[in-house]
């Protein structure tokens, strides 16, 4: 097998083999194929795209290039969620405590922020004390105890598509629907988990653009799961605007305990509600969706979501106290004011400018070695669709350092749309896939 | 100027600005881009492929990358002759003593044998004595005397196309039209010539199969070269069956010598006379186009064309005699006939497959350092649109050694299509750009 004949079909649009997907992964993997070819393979997976069949097989077998959780010892149906990365999505911090107060067990592993969007990791490591690094046998025991424990992945998950995401990140291939899904599911599926969930983030703050790739992607996934012998459903949900007002790790956080004691805003406590109960239904506590979605919501109107996150935060070390006073949270040390320039309607909010801006002042990362400012971020002010005055305020720029603040807070200023007519509205949640 | 910014703004369809062009090829020719990016830069290009103005800043920057070949000591209008590539093309050893013949200046700078195709190079070597490798100084000398010299490019020759070709090669994006005509336009505009007539090659033994595509390739070269001031013309040729009856070096050679005594195939008689008839046009020898075409037939009905190769060959030190002798030629010491399996029209000789064959046998390299048996090839016998009878000879293969003689034996059967009804008609000069 030459690699590139390999190359030379894939850019032709020919379907590979599961053999010759194979031999691809498991020579790059061994570093028998140059990073050079890999590159040049990617960019043609890019263009071409791949069948659902070679998707499945690039998935399994990077799947089976490392080790996998055995979460068999630990008894009932249990469901992840994972989102395909947006600004302001902390729905897994109040999804996931729901979901586990109902009575499902929620194994959630989690991703670090990247780029313009967030990751739960971080948001968790505002916390005082948290600890993200469980061992195995740790998160499997605090899984069984509370219902729901939270961990980052390992390295020695899924090393193949490790090496390979390196590799995109640097060769503009990150943004291939098949490779986006092939990632996602072979670290999922080494999670040994019964079902998920999975939110696929579309429009201006998300990787995918358009409707019609987001759906792709959460067909190719849902089939990769079911065909694993996994509950799967996605829903396809809007990124035009950010998630709730938060951005930004410990302002996150405090917008987190916000919702859980049913304070917070709309748009994110009805998708946390609506993927609660997706995870609900999935792990098989109720016999219908409808069920879920009424027992997702009782369990935010009694409380016992919050008080389920604050258990967990305690059982990893963390001081749950935050949860009620924020002052014990990293704090930032200055505010700048967004004002508006001409009164009208906020048309729109640029997700990925927020995001860009938020992680410049220090609340993300551009590489993985970048360190992050828990205190930092973003609160917003206004939400697409009101009317505003001007010189009213679009947003709070919270910061510790000043070095790249002007640049911030010019992104941030042009994120913000403003239109003289009312926008149409939009739905938060557009599609349900599986 | 980040890099992956670079490439994923070429993958998304954007034009990219000459300095930034220039960025990329200096940095990769300088090493400080990594083969990687650069794989996945060219693949991107195969895909979206290049406006005109980004072709030509990469050919400028590629030609700017090395050394150029000053003629302006030798006087007239200097023209040159490139085809794209095909099999069994020998039209540069007819045209080129032609066109000298009438009174151009011919300076060919020449290329070798890659893959199923041939090189004027390796043809000119199976003369015995013949020397390629002149210096620029003896290839100067030779043109002021004789109008005509014979040389291989030199490595100081765009050394930034070189080391972007060594990559495509291996990373399946040889076949872009942009690079092609970038790549081929850079060595050409550091030859010191004026004019140029290039030989599109299009059909199963072309890279380019599409006639679409041919002209497109066509139309940037013709661009990129009028831009730098020089006459350019070219001609979108049929390559789906061999040019002539012989395939392999020293077989082309004696087909070269009875198409210039005016014995040679109709179909490579009618190119090589138009080839030259153009680069005697651009070459100023005549005012008008029907004109050149008049003194090239002259020039090989009266012998001077045929002359004028035996004074070239002399020059650089090769056997004349071969032209007349040809068992002074290196010979092959077996033939393979390969007959009619049933009684029909000749539709088709697949020509990619036939110099596939050659080169297996050894008439042509797989990689730049597999060495070239001159003796071998192959001799057609039929050519396409001919009535065959069951058991009739299709062609000869003609090899020396056999270890690979069986798969070549049935890649050339697989070669011929035989048809009950006779095929249409092909037009073997499908059109002119310039």
């Amino acid at each position: 097998m030459r690699t590139v004949d390999l190359i030379r079909r894939k850019r032709d649009g020919e379907e590979l083999s599961i053999e010759e997907i194979a031999f691809i992964v498991d020579s790059y993997t061994r570093g028998t194929i140059p990073d050079y070819q890999m590159a040049s393979f990617l960019m043609a997976v890019y263009f071409a795209g791949m069948s659902d069949k070679e998707a499945e097989a690039l998935t399994l077998r990077m799947l089976e290039s490392g080790e996998t959780i055995d979460l068999s010892s630990v008894s009932g149906i249990k469901v992840d969620k994972h989102s395909t990365g947006g600004v302001g999505d902390k729905t897994s911090l109040i999804a996931a405590p729901l979901a586990a107060a109902a009575g499902a067990m929620v194994p959630m592993i989690s991703g670090r922020a990247l780029g313009h969007t967030g990751g739960t990791l971080d948001k968790l490591e505002s916390i005082p004390g948290f600890r993200t690094n469980l061992t195995v046998d740790e998160f499997r025991e605090n899984l069984r105890m509370y219902s729901l424990a939270f961990m980052g992945q390992s390295e020695q998950v899924a090393p193949a598509d490790a090496k390979m995401y390196a590799l995109r990140d640097v060769t503009a291939t990150i943004e291939s629907i098949a490779l986006v899904a092939s990632s996602i599911m072979s670290k999922k599926l080494a999670e040994g988990i019964d079902s998920l969930v999975l939110d696929v983030k579309v429009g201006s703050g998300a990787f995918i653009k358009r409707q019609v790739d987001a759906r792709r992607l959460a067909q190719m996934m849902v089939g990769i799961g079911r065909r694993a012998d996994k509950r799967v459903q996605a829903l396809i949900t809007d990124m035009n605007q950010p998630l709730g007002y938060a951005i930004g790790n410990a302002l996150e956080v405090m917008e987190v305990s916000q919702t859980l004691q049913n304070a917070g805003p709309t748009d994110l406590t009805r998708l946390s509600l609506e993927l609660a109960a997706r995870m609900i239904y999935l792990g098989r506590i109720t016999m219908t969706l409808d069920d879920a979605r009424e027992l997702a919501q009782r369990k935010l109107l009694d409380g016992s979501g919050y008080k389920k996150f604050k258990e967990v935060i305690t059982a990893q070390g963390g001081n749950a106290q935050v949860l009620d006073r924020f002052d014990l949270l990293p704090n930032a040390t200055g505010a700048r004011e967004i004002v508006c320039p001409r009164p009208g309607y906020i048309s729109g909010i640029d997700a990925e400018l927020i995001g860009r801006a938020a992680t410049m002042i220090g609340a993300g990362r551009d590489t993985k070695d970048d360190h992050v400012d828990p205190a930092v971020g973003i609160i917003l002010e206004v939400k697409t669709g009101q009317k505003v005055d001007a010189d009213a305020v679009l947003c709070r720029v919270y910061y510790t350092k000043d070095d790249r603040l002007e640049e911030a807070a010019e992104l941030v200023e042009d994120a913000f749309r403003i239109s003289s007519a009312p926008p149409e509205d939009r739905e938060l949640i557009l599609e349900v896939v599986g």
